[in-house]
């Protein structure tokens, strides 16, 4: 038995879940149904250290961010590769790593 | 009074360091001097823990990874900003990565 498909973010939910991470400075990918940030942070010890706290709950959550670092920045694309499209797993992975990130 | 830079690799390091790590899937990147290879895990716990591992040596080196992870992959570039281009450093840490990718 498969697991149930994670439902795409509706148009309600968009308006009320992406609009408020925009303003954190998360875009849409042009041409993916994804969103995007760059984090800059101090330095290796911040960046690691931030993308270690992200990874326990993508771990925890199963679900999982692309990222590319190197030195204090971390660029993030968000996706739900299970439904084609953003989810809410991604709103509340985002969410974290706002709030991981200001903890820096 | 600032550090001396890291010295190039010469050309017979070049042959001596480079050409083992050919063997084992790293590659020279087109038109920049320094080296690629992508590792592929089972699973984001082997990947993250590979990262971590790295993360830890680079941090104690001073010399980080230019690094895309997605799941299970781990896509790493090395050179050494400080010389532009390839230096011991690389070396000393792609050995590394291989002795820690092994070892998941």
């Amino acid at each position: 038995m498969s697991s149930p498909k994670t439902p795409k973010l509706t148009a309600e939910e968009r308006e009320t879940d992406l609009e408020p991470l925009k303003s954190s400075g998360w875009s849409e990918v042009e041409g993916r149904d994804a969103i995007y940030k760059e984090f800059k942070f101090k330095n290796f010890n911040q960046a690691f250290g931030f993308m270690t706290r992200v990874a326990l709950l993508s771990e925890k959550m199963n679900h999982h961010p692309e990222w590319f670092n190197v030195y204090s920045k971390v660029q993030v694309t968000l996706t739900t590769h299970d439904c084609g499209g953003l989810s809410a797993k991604d709103v509340k992975l985002a969410k974290f790593m706002e709030k991981a990130a200001s903890s820096m």
